[in-house]
Protein backbone atom coordinates (compact mmCIF):
# COMPACT_ATOMS: atom_id res chain seq x y z
CA UNK A 1 0.00 0.00 0.00
CA UNK A 2 1.18 3.18 -0.50
CA UNK A 3 0.76 6.57 1.66
CA UNK A 4 0.39 9.86 0.54
CA UNK A 5 2.40 12.64 2.92
CA UNK A 6 2.38 16.00 2.38
CA UNK A 7 3.11 17.38 5.76
CA UNK A 8 6.85 18.77 6.60
CA UNK A 9 6.28 17.95 9.84
CA UNK A 10 5.37 14.37 9.79
CA UNK A 11 7.49 11.86 11.62
CA UNK A 12 8.79 10.11 8.75
CA UNK A 13 9.74 13.59 6.54
CA UNK A 14 11.70 14.90 9.82
CA UNK A 15 13.67 11.44 10.27
CA UNK A 16 14.95 11.21 6.96
CA UNK A 17 15.49 15.23 6.60
CA UNK A 18 17.57 14.29 9.99
CA UNK A 19 19.88 11.57 8.21
CA UNK A 20 21.69 14.04 6.19
CA UNK A 21 23.85 14.16 9.58
CA UNK A 22 26.43 11.51 10.69
CA UNK A 23 25.19 12.10 14.26
CA UNK A 24 21.62 11.07 13.33
CA UNK A 25 22.67 8.35 10.91
CA UNK A 26 24.72 6.30 13.54
CA UNK A 27 21.89 6.78 16.08
CA UNK A 28 19.43 5.93 14.26
CA UNK A 29 21.43 3.28 12.31
CA UNK A 30 19.89 3.82 9.21
CA UNK A 31 21.11 5.79 5.83
CA UNK A 32 19.82 7.31 2.45
CA UNK A 33 20.35 6.20 -0.84
CA UNK A 34 19.33 9.03 -3.25
CA UNK A 35 19.03 8.80 -7.25
CA UNK A 36 17.17 6.63 -9.61
CA UNK A 37 20.46 4.61 -10.48
CA UNK A 38 21.40 3.81 -6.62
CA UNK A 39 17.45 3.20 -5.93
CA UNK A 40 17.41 0.79 -9.05
CA UNK A 41 20.81 -1.29 -8.03
CA UNK A 42 19.41 -1.39 -4.50
CA UNK A 43 16.08 -3.17 -5.52
CA UNK A 44 18.18 -5.38 -7.24
CA UNK A 45 20.30 -6.19 -4.78
CA UNK A 46 20.16 -8.50 -1.06
CA UNK A 47 19.98 -5.36 0.95
CA UNK A 48 16.14 -4.57 1.78
CA UNK A 49 15.01 -1.01 1.81
CA UNK A 50 13.07 -0.13 4.50
CA UNK A 51 11.33 2.53 3.21
CA UNK A 52 11.21 4.28 -0.30
CA UNK A 53 10.41 7.95 -1.39
CA UNK A 54 8.87 9.26 -4.36
CA UNK A 55 7.34 12.03 -6.26
CA UNK A 56 4.69 11.62 -8.82
CA UNK A 57 6.92 12.88 -11.56
CA UNK A 58 9.36 10.53 -11.06
CA UNK A 59 6.94 8.22 -10.86
CA UNK A 60 5.62 8.82 -14.63
CA UNK A 61 9.48 7.74 -15.84
CA UNK A 62 9.39 4.29 -16.87
CA UNK A 63 12.52 3.60 -15.75
CA UNK A 64 11.70 4.64 -12.27
CA UNK A 65 8.50 2.59 -12.29
CA UNK A 66 10.18 -0.55 -12.60
CA UNK A 67 11.98 -0.01 -9.57
CA UNK A 68 8.74 1.15 -7.56
CA UNK A 69 7.45 -1.63 -8.71
CA UNK A 70 9.56 -3.87 -7.66
CA UNK A 71 9.94 -2.45 -3.72
CA UNK A 72 6.59 -2.62 -3.72
CA UNK A 73 6.56 -6.18 -3.94
CA UNK A 74 8.75 -6.34 -0.79
CA UNK A 75 8.28 -5.25 2.70
CA UNK A 76 9.10 -1.50 1.86
CA UNK A 77 7.28 1.12 3.03
CA UNK A 78 6.21 2.94 -0.29
CA UNK A 79 5.75 7.23 0.64
CA UNK A 80 4.90 9.32 -2.40
CA UNK A 81 5.45 13.09 -1.51
CA UNK A 82 4.79 16.43 -3.06
CA UNK A 83 7.86 18.27 -5.06
CA UNK A 84 8.74 20.77 -2.84
CA UNK A 85 8.56 18.41 0.19
CA UNK A 86 10.91 15.70 -1.79
CA UNK A 87 13.23 18.71 -2.70
CA UNK A 88 13.58 18.99 1.05
CA UNK A 89 14.67 16.17 2.38
CA UNK A 90 16.96 15.91 -0.33
CA UNK A 91 20.72 15.68 -0.18
CA UNK A 92 21.41 16.62 -3.64
CA UNK A 93 21.90 19.26 -6.12
CA UNK A 94 19.79 18.07 -9.19
CA UNK A 95 16.58 15.95 -7.00
CA UNK A 96 15.89 13.08 -9.30
CA UNK A 97 12.72 12.11 -7.30
CA UNK A 98 13.08 8.76 -5.62
CA UNK A 99 15.49 7.75 -2.37
CA UNK A 100 15.45 4.18 -0.54
CA UNK A 101 16.02 4.50 3.14
CA UNK A 102 18.15 1.28 4.96
CA UNK A 103 19.53 -0.14 8.01
CA UNK A 104 22.93 0.13 7.89
CA UNK A 105 24.88 -3.10 7.66
CA UNK A 106 27.96 -4.20 9.04
CA UNK A 107 29.91 -6.59 7.18
CA UNK A 108 32.35 -8.75 9.15
CA UNK A 109 36.43 -9.22 7.51
CA UNK A 110 36.11 -13.24 7.88
CA UNK A 111 33.04 -12.47 5.28
CA UNK A 112 36.33 -10.84 2.92
CA UNK A 113 38.63 -14.04 3.27
CA UNK A 114 37.61 -16.11 -0.22
CA UNK A 115 37.24 -19.68 0.74
CA UNK A 116 40.30 -21.05 -0.66
CA UNK A 117 42.28 -18.61 1.76
CA UNK A 118 44.53 -17.84 -1.32
CA UNK A 119 42.35 -15.11 -3.76
CA UNK A 120 41.17 -12.90 -1.07
CA UNK A 121 41.20 -9.04 -2.52
CA UNK A 122 41.11 -6.33 0.48
CA UNK A 123 40.99 -2.32 -0.02
CA UNK A 124 41.95 -0.54 3.42
CA UNK A 125 41.37 3.22 3.43
CA UNK A 126 43.07 4.69 6.43
CA UNK A 127 41.08 7.80 6.86
CA UNK A 128 40.04 8.77 3.49
CA UNK A 129 38.19 12.04 4.03
CA UNK A 130 36.47 12.67 1.16
CA UNK A 131 33.28 11.34 0.07
CA UNK A 132 33.81 11.31 -3.52
CA UNK A 133 37.02 9.60 -3.00
CA UNK A 134 35.82 7.35 -0.75
CA UNK A 135 32.48 5.94 -2.68
CA UNK A 136 34.83 6.31 -5.83
CA UNK A 137 37.56 3.66 -3.89
CA UNK A 138 34.04 1.17 -3.49
CA UNK A 139 32.91 1.59 -7.10
CA UNK A 140 36.45 0.50 -8.48
CA UNK A 141 37.12 -2.30 -5.74
CA UNK A 142 33.57 -3.75 -6.66
CA UNK A 143 34.74 -3.36 -11.25
CA UNK A 144 37.58 -5.00 -9.36
CA UNK A 145 35.82 -7.83 -7.79
CA UNK A 146 37.48 -7.30 -4.67
CA UNK A 147 36.38 -9.18 -1.95
CA UNK A 148 35.59 -6.42 0.63
CA UNK A 149 36.51 -2.82 1.51
CA UNK A 150 36.86 -2.08 5.05
CA UNK A 151 37.16 1.80 6.87
CA UNK A 152 38.75 2.45 9.57
CA UNK A 153 37.91 4.75 12.21
CA UNK A 154 38.36 8.40 10.94
CA UNK A 155 37.96 8.01 7.73
CA UNK A 156 34.71 9.07 6.08
CA UNK A 157 31.28 7.89 6.78
CA UNK A 158 30.34 4.99 4.37
CA UNK A 159 26.44 6.38 4.75
CA UNK A 160 27.04 9.87 3.66
CA UNK A 161 24.85 10.98 0.83
CA UNK A 162 27.87 11.74 -1.16
CA UNK A 163 29.73 8.46 -0.94
CA UNK A 164 26.61 6.45 -1.15
CA UNK A 165 26.12 8.07 -4.74
CA UNK A 166 29.96 7.87 -5.73
CA UNK A 167 29.86 4.37 -5.11
CA UNK A 168 27.11 4.20 -7.79
CA UNK A 169 25.57 1.03 -6.45
CA UNK A 170 28.91 -0.76 -5.31
CA UNK A 171 27.53 -0.34 -2.02
CA UNK A 172 25.05 -3.27 -2.22
CA UNK A 173 27.67 -5.22 -4.26
CA UNK A 174 30.41 -5.97 -1.85
CA UNK A 175 31.04 -6.12 1.73
CA UNK A 176 31.96 -2.96 3.31
CA UNK A 177 32.54 -2.50 7.16
CA UNK A 178 33.13 0.56 8.84
CA UNK A 179 35.03 1.70 11.96
CA UNK A 180 37.68 -0.86 12.07
CA UNK A 181 40.59 -0.02 14.73
CA UNK A 182 44.19 -0.47 13.23
CA UNK A 183 44.42 -3.42 16.20
CA UNK A 184 41.77 -4.80 15.09
CA UNK A 185 42.97 -5.23 11.95
CA UNK A 186 46.45 -6.06 11.57
CA UNK A 187 45.16 -8.81 14.43
CA UNK A 188 42.67 -10.43 11.65
CA UNK A 189 44.54 -9.84 8.47
CA UNK A 190 47.33 -11.65 9.87
CA UNK A 191 45.59 -14.16 11.35
CA UNK A 192 43.82 -15.11 8.01
CA UNK A 193 47.67 -15.01 6.24
CA UNK A 194 46.59 -11.82 4.49
CA UNK A 195 49.35 -9.92 2.83
CA UNK A 196 49.22 -6.49 4.17
CA UNK A 197 50.52 -3.63 1.60
CA UNK A 198 51.09 -0.28 2.34
CA UNK A 199 51.16 2.79 0.32
CA UNK A 200 53.60 4.58 0.96
CA UNK A 201 55.83 7.26 -1.40
CA UNK A 202 59.60 6.08 1.03
CA UNK A 203 61.25 3.02 1.54
CA UNK A 204 58.83 1.09 -0.81
CA UNK A 205 58.79 -0.75 -3.84
CA UNK A 206 57.49 -0.21 -6.96
CA UNK A 207 53.70 -1.40 -6.76
CA UNK A 208 54.04 -3.38 -10.15
CA UNK A 209 57.20 -5.45 -8.71
CA UNK A 210 55.04 -6.95 -5.85
CA UNK A 211 53.18 -10.42 -6.17
CA UNK A 212 49.28 -9.85 -6.21
CA UNK A 213 48.54 -13.17 -7.01
CA UNK A 214 47.88 -14.58 -3.08
CA UNK A 215 45.71 -12.79 -0.31
CA UNK A 216 46.52 -9.33 -0.10
CA UNK A 217 45.04 -6.32 1.62
CA UNK A 218 45.94 -2.54 -0.28
CA UNK A 219 46.01 -0.04 2.54
CA UNK A 220 45.66 3.33 1.08
CA UNK A 221 46.22 6.32 3.39
CA UNK A 222 44.40 10.08 3.96
CA UNK A 223 44.60 12.33 1.13
CA UNK A 224 46.98 14.32 2.82
CA UNK A 225 48.83 12.27 5.14
CA UNK A 226 49.24 9.02 3.72
CA UNK A 227 49.24 5.98 5.66
CA UNK A 228 49.17 6.15 9.13
CA UNK A 229 52.63 4.96 10.80
CA UNK A 230 51.48 2.60 12.62
CA UNK A 231 49.84 0.48 9.90
CA UNK A 232 53.38 1.28 7.88
CA UNK A 233 55.37 -0.46 10.59
CA UNK A 234 52.55 -3.34 10.30
CA UNK A 235 52.45 -3.98 7.15
CA UNK A 236 54.32 -6.62 4.94
CA UNK A 237 55.26 -4.42 2.16
CA UNK A 238 55.27 -1.31 1.46
CA UNK A 239 54.17 0.05 -1.88
CA UNK A 240 54.97 3.24 -4.32
CA UNK A 241 53.68 4.30 -7.74
CA UNK A 242 55.99 6.20 -9.64
CA UNK A 243 55.82 9.60 -9.94
CA UNK A 244 57.47 9.82 -13.15
CA UNK A 245 56.76 13.32 -13.89
CA UNK A 246 56.44 16.57 -11.31
CA UNK A 247 53.32 16.22 -9.81
CA UNK A 248 53.73 15.81 -6.08
CA UNK A 249 51.08 12.78 -6.21
CA UNK A 250 48.00 10.87 -7.13
CA UNK A 251 44.80 11.99 -6.28
CA UNK A 252 43.96 8.72 -3.93
CA UNK A 253 41.02 7.17 -5.62
CA UNK A 254 42.71 7.16 -8.95
CA UNK A 255 46.03 5.70 -6.99
CA UNK A 256 44.00 2.86 -5.72
CA UNK A 257 42.49 2.21 -9.19
CA UNK A 258 45.90 1.74 -10.26
CA UNK A 259 47.38 -0.44 -7.43
CA UNK A 260 43.78 -2.54 -7.57
CA UNK A 261 43.74 -3.30 -11.56
CA UNK A 262 47.57 -4.08 -10.95
CA UNK A 263 46.43 -7.75 -9.06
CA UNK A 264 43.07 -7.86 -11.61
CA UNK A 265 46.48 -7.60 -14.18
CA UNK A 266 48.48 -10.49 -12.59
CA UNK A 267 45.99 -12.68 -11.42
CA UNK A 268 44.15 -12.41 -15.26
CA UNK A 269 47.16 -13.38 -16.69
CA UNK A 270 48.08 -16.66 -14.64
CA UNK B 1 55.35 48.03 -6.80
CA UNK B 2 52.24 46.65 -4.62
CA UNK B 3 48.71 48.74 -5.20
CA UNK B 4 45.98 48.15 -3.24
CA UNK B 5 42.68 47.84 -4.66
CA UNK B 6 39.34 48.32 -2.39
CA UNK B 7 36.82 49.28 -4.91
CA UNK B 8 34.20 46.67 -5.67
CA UNK B 9 34.04 48.92 -8.35
CA UNK B 10 37.57 48.92 -9.56
CA UNK B 11 38.21 47.71 -13.35
CA UNK B 12 40.50 44.74 -12.12
CA UNK B 13 38.00 43.41 -9.71
CA UNK B 14 35.11 43.21 -11.94
CA UNK B 15 37.31 42.11 -14.91
CA UNK B 16 38.55 39.24 -12.36
CA UNK B 17 35.07 38.22 -11.17
CA UNK B 18 33.81 37.80 -14.52
CA UNK B 19 36.57 35.23 -15.38
CA UNK B 20 34.19 32.46 -13.12
CA UNK B 21 32.32 32.64 -16.36
CA UNK B 22 33.49 30.54 -19.41
CA UNK B 23 32.29 33.07 -21.97
CA UNK B 24 34.88 35.85 -20.74
CA UNK B 25 37.22 33.22 -20.19
CA UNK B 26 36.72 33.12 -23.84
CA UNK B 27 36.63 36.17 -24.97
CA UNK B 28 38.95 37.94 -22.85
CA UNK B 29 41.70 34.89 -23.01
CA UNK B 30 42.87 34.63 -19.21
CA UNK B 31 42.16 32.87 -16.18
CA UNK B 32 42.66 32.57 -12.49
CA UNK B 33 44.56 29.85 -10.54
CA UNK B 34 43.44 29.76 -7.22
CA UNK B 35 44.86 28.65 -3.76
CA UNK B 36 48.22 28.74 -2.56
CA UNK B 37 49.46 25.26 -3.45
CA UNK B 38 48.39 25.93 -7.15
CA UNK B 39 49.89 29.56 -7.07
CA UNK B 40 53.46 27.57 -5.79
CA UNK B 41 53.30 25.49 -8.73
CA UNK B 42 52.59 28.35 -11.16
CA UNK B 43 55.33 30.84 -9.93
CA UNK B 44 57.85 27.81 -10.24
CA UNK B 45 56.89 27.50 -13.81
CA UNK B 46 57.70 29.10 -16.62
CA UNK B 47 54.38 30.27 -17.59
CA UNK B 48 54.12 33.71 -16.08
CA UNK B 49 51.20 35.28 -14.48
CA UNK B 50 49.88 38.60 -15.08
CA UNK B 51 48.37 39.72 -11.48
CA UNK B 52 48.68 37.98 -7.82
CA UNK B 53 45.57 39.26 -6.11
CA UNK B 54 45.86 38.35 -2.38
CA UNK B 55 44.90 39.60 1.13
CA UNK B 56 47.02 40.79 4.08
CA UNK B 57 46.26 38.01 6.45
CA UNK B 58 47.18 35.26 3.34
CA UNK B 59 50.80 37.13 3.47
CA UNK B 60 51.07 36.93 6.88
CA UNK B 61 51.54 33.24 5.97
CA UNK B 62 55.13 32.38 5.35
CA UNK B 63 54.80 29.65 2.56
CA UNK B 64 52.38 32.45 0.86
CA UNK B 65 54.91 35.16 1.52
CA UNK B 66 57.63 32.91 -0.20
CA UNK B 67 55.47 32.95 -3.33
CA UNK B 68 54.20 36.42 -3.30
CA UNK B 69 58.26 37.38 -3.05
CA UNK B 70 58.79 35.23 -6.36
CA UNK B 71 56.00 37.12 -8.10
CA UNK B 72 57.02 40.34 -7.01
CA UNK B 73 60.33 39.54 -9.09
CA UNK B 74 58.59 39.27 -11.72
CA UNK B 75 56.72 41.23 -14.40
CA UNK B 76 53.50 40.09 -12.34
CA UNK B 77 50.84 43.04 -10.87
CA UNK B 78 50.89 42.70 -7.38
CA UNK B 79 47.17 43.54 -5.96
CA UNK B 80 46.17 43.45 -2.17
CA UNK B 81 42.76 43.62 -1.46
CA UNK B 82 40.46 43.51 1.74
CA UNK B 83 39.19 40.21 2.84
CA UNK B 84 35.89 41.08 2.04
CA UNK B 85 36.62 42.06 -1.90
CA UNK B 86 38.87 38.78 -1.94
CA UNK B 87 35.89 36.53 -1.31
CA UNK B 88 33.58 38.12 -3.38
CA UNK B 89 35.82 37.59 -6.36
CA UNK B 90 36.84 33.84 -5.13
CA UNK B 91 35.19 31.04 -6.82
CA UNK B 92 36.17 28.61 -4.07
CA UNK B 93 33.75 27.58 -0.75
CA UNK B 94 36.93 27.66 1.38
CA UNK B 95 39.19 30.83 0.36
CA UNK B 96 43.35 30.34 0.65
CA UNK B 97 43.30 34.59 -0.01
CA UNK B 98 45.43 34.14 -2.90
CA UNK B 99 45.05 33.72 -6.92
CA UNK B 100 46.87 34.45 -9.74
CA UNK B 101 45.52 35.41 -13.33
CA UNK B 102 47.32 34.13 -16.34
CA UNK B 103 46.93 34.04 -20.17
CA UNK B 104 45.42 31.10 -21.47
CA UNK B 105 48.32 29.02 -23.65
CA UNK B 106 47.48 27.02 -26.33
CA UNK B 107 50.08 24.30 -26.69
CA UNK B 108 50.34 22.31 -30.02
CA UNK B 109 50.07 18.41 -30.64
CA UNK B 110 53.53 18.65 -32.49
CA UNK B 111 54.85 19.41 -28.79
CA UNK B 112 53.87 16.14 -27.83
CA UNK B 113 55.08 14.09 -29.90
CA UNK B 114 58.80 13.38 -28.39
CA UNK B 115 61.75 14.11 -30.45
CA UNK B 116 62.75 10.05 -31.27
CA UNK B 117 58.86 9.96 -32.10
CA UNK B 118 58.78 6.68 -30.79
CA UNK B 119 57.52 7.42 -26.68
CA UNK B 120 55.14 9.93 -27.12
CA UNK B 121 52.49 9.25 -24.31
CA UNK B 122 49.43 11.38 -25.26
CA UNK B 123 45.86 11.51 -23.20
CA UNK B 124 42.62 12.96 -25.13
CA UNK B 125 39.87 13.82 -23.64
CA UNK B 126 36.59 13.31 -26.03
CA UNK B 127 33.65 15.23 -24.25
CA UNK B 128 34.93 14.46 -20.67
CA UNK B 129 32.18 16.93 -18.88
CA UNK B 130 33.08 17.16 -15.28
CA UNK B 131 36.07 19.76 -14.79
CA UNK B 132 36.94 17.78 -11.16
CA UNK B 133 37.13 14.61 -13.50
CA UNK B 134 39.40 16.76 -16.32
CA UNK B 135 41.29 18.21 -14.04
CA UNK B 136 42.19 14.76 -11.54
CA UNK B 137 42.89 13.25 -15.70
CA UNK B 138 45.89 16.19 -16.06
CA UNK B 139 47.21 15.28 -12.28
CA UNK B 140 47.82 11.69 -13.28
CA UNK B 141 49.09 12.31 -16.93
CA UNK B 142 51.83 14.79 -15.48
CA UNK B 143 52.45 12.64 -12.16
CA UNK B 144 53.06 9.30 -15.17
CA UNK B 145 55.06 11.81 -17.40
CA UNK B 146 53.15 12.09 -19.79
CA UNK B 147 53.84 14.37 -23.31
CA UNK B 148 50.39 16.34 -23.29
CA UNK B 149 46.94 16.05 -22.90
CA UNK B 150 44.44 16.94 -25.65
CA UNK B 151 40.88 18.06 -24.95
CA UNK B 152 38.48 17.74 -27.75
CA UNK B 153 35.68 19.75 -28.54
CA UNK B 154 32.59 19.76 -26.01
CA UNK B 155 35.21 18.81 -22.86
CA UNK B 156 35.22 20.66 -20.02
CA UNK B 157 36.62 23.77 -19.70
CA UNK B 158 40.48 23.33 -18.78
CA UNK B 159 40.69 27.10 -17.20
CA UNK B 160 37.81 26.49 -15.21
CA UNK B 161 38.61 27.29 -11.64
CA UNK B 162 37.30 23.68 -10.75
CA UNK B 163 39.31 22.10 -13.37
CA UNK B 164 42.42 24.08 -12.37
CA UNK B 165 42.41 23.23 -8.73
CA UNK B 166 41.61 19.46 -9.68
CA UNK B 167 45.06 19.37 -11.44
CA UNK B 168 46.78 20.59 -8.41
CA UNK B 169 49.61 22.44 -10.63
CA UNK B 170 50.09 19.77 -12.95
CA UNK B 171 48.48 22.43 -15.17
CA UNK B 172 51.73 24.43 -15.34
CA UNK B 173 53.94 20.94 -15.88
CA UNK B 174 53.02 19.66 -19.32
CA UNK B 175 51.22 20.78 -22.91
CA UNK B 176 47.91 20.83 -22.58
CA UNK B 177 45.61 21.80 -25.82
CA UNK B 178 41.77 22.64 -26.30
CA UNK B 179 39.12 22.96 -28.72
CA UNK B 180 40.51 20.33 -31.12
CA UNK B 181 38.14 18.61 -33.54
CA UNK B 182 38.19 14.97 -34.27
CA UNK B 183 39.28 15.28 -37.55
CA UNK B 184 42.25 17.39 -36.93
CA UNK B 185 43.40 14.68 -34.03
CA UNK B 186 43.17 11.81 -36.06
CA UNK B 187 44.52 13.79 -39.20
CA UNK B 188 48.00 14.99 -37.04
CA UNK B 189 48.63 11.64 -34.83
CA UNK B 190 48.71 9.53 -38.11
CA UNK B 191 51.38 11.39 -39.73
CA UNK B 192 52.95 11.56 -36.60
CA UNK B 193 52.65 7.90 -36.43
CA UNK B 194 51.30 7.99 -33.29
CA UNK B 195 48.75 4.65 -32.03
CA UNK B 196 45.43 5.52 -31.09
CA UNK B 197 43.89 3.22 -28.72
CA UNK B 198 40.16 4.27 -28.01
CA UNK B 199 38.46 3.11 -24.66
CA UNK B 200 35.47 1.40 -25.62
CA UNK B 201 33.61 -1.87 -23.77
CA UNK B 202 32.32 -3.81 -27.20
CA UNK B 203 34.54 -5.14 -29.65
CA UNK B 204 37.45 -4.33 -27.28
CA UNK B 205 41.02 -5.95 -26.04
CA UNK B 206 41.76 -5.96 -22.48
CA UNK B 207 43.97 -3.11 -21.84
CA UNK B 208 47.21 -5.01 -20.47
CA UNK B 209 47.39 -6.88 -23.95
CA UNK B 210 47.81 -4.14 -25.65
CA UNK B 211 51.83 -2.69 -26.07
CA UNK B 212 52.42 0.61 -24.88
CA UNK B 213 55.74 0.46 -25.39
CA UNK B 214 55.49 3.01 -28.60
CA UNK B 215 53.85 6.18 -29.20
CA UNK B 216 50.35 5.65 -27.97
CA UNK B 217 47.33 8.04 -27.67
CA UNK B 218 44.92 6.92 -24.78
CA UNK B 219 41.84 8.28 -26.28
CA UNK B 220 38.63 8.55 -23.12
CA UNK B 221 35.33 9.35 -23.65
CA UNK B 222 32.58 11.33 -22.42
CA UNK B 223 31.07 9.71 -18.76
CA UNK B 224 27.65 8.63 -19.76
CA UNK B 225 28.33 7.77 -23.83
CA UNK B 226 31.64 7.29 -24.01
CA UNK B 227 34.19 7.90 -26.85
CA UNK B 228 32.23 9.27 -30.27
CA UNK B 229 31.35 6.57 -32.91
CA UNK B 230 34.02 8.54 -35.03
CA UNK B 231 36.82 8.31 -32.94
CA UNK B 232 36.15 4.75 -32.13
CA UNK B 233 36.05 3.82 -35.78
CA UNK B 234 39.13 6.11 -36.40
CA UNK B 235 41.32 4.34 -33.55
CA UNK B 236 43.80 1.85 -34.42
CA UNK B 237 42.71 -0.52 -31.79
CA UNK B 238 39.92 -0.79 -28.79
CA UNK B 239 40.81 -1.25 -25.40
CA UNK B 240 38.33 -2.18 -22.21
CA UNK B 241 39.35 -2.05 -18.48
CA UNK B 242 37.44 -5.67 -17.43
CA UNK B 243 35.07 -5.26 -15.17
CA UNK B 244 35.00 -8.23 -12.93
CA UNK B 245 32.46 -7.69 -10.41
CA UNK B 246 28.97 -5.64 -11.09
CA UNK B 247 29.86 -2.39 -11.42
CA UNK B 248 28.82 -1.22 -14.84
CA UNK B 249 31.62 1.29 -15.14
CA UNK B 250 34.18 2.60 -13.77
CA UNK B 251 34.65 6.58 -12.89
CA UNK B 252 36.71 7.95 -16.24
CA UNK B 253 39.51 9.62 -13.85
CA UNK B 254 39.72 6.06 -12.35
CA UNK B 255 39.86 4.58 -16.02
CA UNK B 256 42.69 7.03 -17.10
CA UNK B 257 44.69 5.99 -14.27
CA UNK B 258 44.86 2.39 -14.73
CA UNK B 259 45.81 2.73 -18.12
CA UNK B 260 48.01 5.63 -18.30
CA UNK B 261 49.86 3.62 -15.75
CA UNK B 262 49.75 0.40 -17.43
CA UNK B 263 51.99 2.23 -19.96
CA UNK B 264 54.34 3.29 -17.35
CA UNK B 265 54.74 -0.23 -16.09
CA UNK B 266 55.44 -1.47 -19.57
CA UNK B 267 57.79 1.24 -20.32
CA UNK B 268 59.40 0.55 -17.10
CA UNK B 269 59.99 -3.11 -17.33
CA UNK B 270 61.65 -2.73 -20.51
Amino acid sequence: MTEFVSSPTNKLIKEVTSLKQRKYRDSLGMFVAEGMRIVEECAASAWPAEVCIYTEAAASRERTRVIIDKLSATKCRMVIVPEDIYNKISDTEQPQGIMAVLKKRQASITQMITQDNMSSLIVVLDGIQDPGNAGTIIRTADAAGCTGVIMLKGSADIYAGKTVRATMGSLFHLPVIEGVTPEELVSELRQSGVTMLATCLQKSDVYYQLDFTKSVAIILGNEGQGVSHELIEAANARINIPLVGQAESLNVAVAAGVIIYEAVRQRGNL
